[in-house]
């Protein structure tokens, strides 16, 4: 009975259009992403926007209205991927050059519309993946457009791609990874993680000002935080280690959409995934839009 | 642990192939229907083959192999009917004039590719749908190949359609139930269910002595026995009636080939129905195989 | 991802209000009716308005608004009474004596309100439950608000009562109704439920040509087809006898308004109870607002 | 939180003993029967005494003591029997010539100690089974004390043994049956269950006038309205049937104890096969302690 | 089918009551909070009291006699400690000034009667709230006797509070916080936590020697080792932090009761999190009535 | 619908038989562990062979043949462990002296029988037990062949043992372990646990160059990334510790055999466990069989 992100009854600060888009295709190990958008609104209304550690309110500096629900259509990935172009293309709501877009899948694959539709907008757009997969696959299971070929998909956009987390993937994706240039992929693996702030170095010396798209796959995150995803990987990112590196990404970088990937709500677990979801996804909000000490 | 249809040591009577489909599209509603085939080969060794009623014994009229599961590709379901298709082409072990196949769904949308290459050996095939739902639409959520469309295809393939238990449907696919000739299509309405017996006298007459495939929807059966499916809608078939209606039914009926599909098993709620779904295939198949006195 | 009762996109014939109420006090038993109302919505969207039986759509005979859900005060059963009798009295949208309201429970408690609200436009209304238990307690654990006591409150305000379907009560509640007048209380109990024709005659003598309002308590029904409920009781009420019944009572009652409550969907064991509830109730309003050959 | 059967304060009429035995040997199909006894006592305190088809009310019949639940050794199937009979031999609360003892089961293996301990005080004893199984054969998978085997080793205690609503044996099994007796083994099969008051009379004359024991698997009942057992059967008891039954057979029969085994509870499907189990022991109970009119 | 905690058969040591209260008022997020102290005492039989790291077993310094449930009324939490209050004033068998009393919830709101209890024993009374959330709002939704206000309450009873592990909290509660004076409020943030000896040492230093209570919200722990609360919080405390609390706060401490809030086990996901709550429960109390070397 | 363990379709380098042991005695506390094997096995098709920081694919070292699953017989676990004896003794497939036997339980009870095969193949074989309990007692709940005893049992075959991540054990097994001598018993407790290659250090000096078997409970890993199992405790071994170590012991150890014990997977919560359970195994089968750097 939650259909908005958060229950703000404030217009302050930047509209953040938020779009749930419940898609899972041929379901395989673990499943259950189509219910992570209503995942995420329910637990959104139960998270606090006040961040005791900054002194910020996230109520302060953004406000949220979310639109009616992506029904997918059941033809395969590549049609679900040109309904949704075609959905961004004639919603007059929807801007990429103004709007912040917040995409709530949904498998992975849903990322790559928004994406398309943010570097029609702005030709040198980098895109930020945070993942446990690499997603460089060629073709999977019989489609290029699997949620385990998006990034493979982003590239042929002819967007650089930052990669954080990356711990699962095949002998092909580590040699695509090892051969490509040190200005079109970052890949920092998860078995040899820098520091926050290293990382943030990094990150901004490939993103420099250009503008930056966040696509965020819940399984970056460490299972013991949020176990609700359909290929948990172990060794994963804590909520620590990516506040630290928001914060040491500073104001500099403009981030223009992002989306959330890849929950898959276990209700009988209880809600620790979703609660999770919703503090990664309002930590980015926030080092987003307000403005730093 | 099981990896069987039946866990038989004998190979007494005729040879039933078992071919497991678990493919599920995008998920909607209930879902769970990629898990059905597990469900049913693990439940098979459970159920007892000798049968009270008639003093027979499942064991001594057929024995089953079971075929490597179909892994689905994920471009939508066309693509897996393509693919189904072509094993089936392809597979040595199977030859539709010759060999009794038995696929287990999945969502009903797997039925279309066994029906098509029977009606490839079989010109006269006629197909009995015991469902809750017509499936007769052209299309359904951006695909003719929806589950909700598989027996708009199979009269597309030219082969008469006897239906029953059908509770569910929409304005139109009624309107084509009421326009379509009485030799190409029979519907028996749950609502005004005739009894088992006349059931029978109807189907005898529009089947005559040609070859028959039944396509079994679990959601034909009343949901108080089987509530393990995606859509389940009350007032639907007892087993009771369907096994009334299979002794009516006598030896005459050529069965050439059947699916059980649809059944979408709940774990955390028992296993009543993947044991009913095995209870309703084993009468089939023991009044099919088996001599009646 | 549902927020709207039925996804019909016309305005053809009457309008109705349905309200989310998803409000469940101290936990007991099976417990989870707090979940109701979503799960209602959510099966409404899967529920065919087709119906074959009579040749009649739903969809040409209604069509539904659906309210901002009510969010329950923690300070107990009283308290979230006196909240929703406000809310309805300061509600523009709605008005007793003009529009059709159905309220989807949550615990049976809050259908006090409503008929309040109804009692107050119509001073001659009288009540129908659908309920396995009498609901006659004069209080129960603590608070005479309790969903056990709703219909000793609608008594209280001098309302008429018929029940069907009761099988469970309190040897006091027994006396009560045998004590009472058959003017005032018309109670079918399920051990001697009379067939739907002859109920249906006993229910309009008693109703005469007043107002009438539904209150539907899920458990009423017959746990195989809904078992969904936090105290389900063998032995219930069939969806064909209230088809019938809903049949014989023919055009001339008079509904005003309904609830339908105690629904605890159990997503892990299917959508069974959500999709009868939702065939219940499309088959109230199907009678209500059709006109009947 | 419920550790008592009924929540009664009074010590009305015969007093019953309770005897939980969370038993589940070595797990195979659906499981869970170790859950079952704490499910009935907690469902015990949700079920109303008072049976309004007959004016009578439970709780002016009888009255409950529940003894510690027995702790099963982990040694196998023959341990836990042997553990048992001698707890029964210990305790000084238990008399069986004096006591009603009403074990909860656990597998149905676990009825076998207290039939040993009422057959060695009542040498005439006779034992009805209701159950979908006939639990007659020699051995199970690798042992003589399964649950599968418990009527078997009945009959060598040289009881004499009625069974009702079977419908899933071995051919052996089978021709155990058809073997046998007329004055040793009376079996009602569910295919061809005859009316109640038959049935009845059948069971008088079987029984005449010596005491008798009733283990109750609860896989007996349909599955319709008890689905949580490990291996349910289609096609089984009704409640209304059973109720009619105990009506039919009258005071004359003298139950000197009783188990109720097999019940797994689902807990994430809901409540509704725990009450069922207790309404069907209750009604046991009621016709066993109460004059009838 | 476990009553009692811990299943010990000695009288060793330290008296400790056990309260169960399972109370969950109005459901909102992540539910069952009334199943926790059935939890707890079934996990309790499972978990070791020996403890190696100190050489140390509980079993020698504490037994337990566990109470009769509470059953909460229904009117609202203002009414259910109200009776909460009344039963420990009433219980004979408890006197603050003399007993130890752990009690289970339930929400944390059950936690006020108990305080209370023990500040009217102990004007002096200290109490140390281990939460994830501040619980110091005035009001929240309609009641000031929600769960999210217990804090608030103690604080109005004039008692000083210690807060660790707080890592939720409103903008107004921050506010408080803040603006409370040194010696009636300490709060240890989870997002600055102190090292277990430095924590260890502030709260010394608040407490002086004055008797203290413990009021455990199970949320204060880190979800990767609970997850099974009603509103999860990322980044709270481990397991190895408090025992080394306990440590470094020494003997000086005069723990006079405890109560250990909010566990919402989740059946179908394991028992992680009340095994969890049972070694977090047995740590406290071994540290507190065990000499320490 | 996976029955073997990975799905890789070469023969590369050394052959592993990996045996499903679905078995779990008597049910106690968290249960499952008969569904560990299927678990395992699915999660193997989703698990990576690559792994990036070696930059060695598992699929170069190894290939698997799945053997058929043991059916335990309900006699107990002593007949469990007799009749795996005897199959293992029977096995053409299987010589201990030349094959790698990965078992897959089941409850840790079934170590036994490969452990007493492989120490027929190899008189002076050493056993690496990772675990959070002892298992040394001698006898529990009625058997001595009780999960909790089954490294006592593994002590009288003479075999020296090695446990690390031990923090649950009884008094008796402290004492036990500290009466114990250096050769025959290394106890790297929890909570003191030394670093990677300090404990590599300390295993390779307690090995020398004697063969050894690795028996894994899956309860020796932290709850926070493995919470499916049957008595989770908290505080145990990390992945990352873990690759470390089998970093740090090298080349040189012999590893001949391994189990992997006590998953009991929780559908209803997701994958977590089952992939973390493949991602130890696979480490142990990557660093015993590639040739380290
Ligand atoms: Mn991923
Ligand atoms: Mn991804
Ligand atoms: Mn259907
Ligand atoms: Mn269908
Ligand atoms: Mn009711
Ligand atoms: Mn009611
Ligand atoms: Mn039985
Ligand atoms: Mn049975
Ligand atoms: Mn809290
Ligand atoms: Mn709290
Ligand atoms: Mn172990
Ligand atoms: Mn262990």
């Amino acid at each position: 009975m939650y259909t908005e992100y958060l229950d703000l009854e404030t217009d302050n600060g930047r509209r953040v259009l938020v779009w749930p888009v419940p898609y899972e295709g041929t379901v395989s190990f673990g499943s259950g992403t189509e219910n992570g958008p209503a995942a995420i609104l329910r637990a959104s209304a139960e998270i606090e926007t006040w961040n005791e550690a900054t002194g910020l309110d996230l109520a302060d500096y953004a406000h949220f209205r979310t639109l009616s629900p992506f029904h997918p259509p059941v033809a395969g990935p590549q049609a679900v991927y040109e309904a949704m172009r075609e959905k961004l293309r004639q919603d007059p709501a929807f801007d990429p050059a103004r709007d912040f877009l917040l995409t709530l899948g949904g498998e992975h694959s849903v990322a790559l519309a928004p994406i398309a539709a943010y570097a029609e907008a702005y030709p040198d757009l980098v895109v930020l993946q945070i993942d446990a997969h690499a997603d460089l696959r060629e073709s999977f299971e019989g489609s290029p457009y699997s949620h385990a070929c998006v990034m493979a998909r982003v590239r042929e956009l002819g967007l650089p791609l930052a990669q954080i987390g990356i711990r699962s993937l095949s002998r092909d994706e580590s040699t695509t990874i090892h051969a490509s240039g040190a200005h079109e992929l970052l890949t920092l693996f998860a078995h040899d993680l820098p520091g926050p702030e290293e990382a943030a170095k990094r990150l901004r010396e490939f993103v420099a000002d250009r503008p930056l798209y966040l696509s965020f796959d819940a399984d970056g995150l460490d299972p013991s935080v949020l176990p609700g995803t359909g290929t948990p990987e172990p060794g994963g990112l804590q909520l620590q280690w990516l506040n630290r590196f928001w914060t040491a990404l500073g104001p500099a970088l403009r981030l223009v959409g992002m989306d959330f990937c890849e929950l898959a709500p276990q209700p009988a677990a209880g809600v620790v995934s979703e609660s999770t979801a919703v503090q990664a996804i309002n930590a980015v909000l926030l080092r987003t839009f307000a403005p730093t000490a």
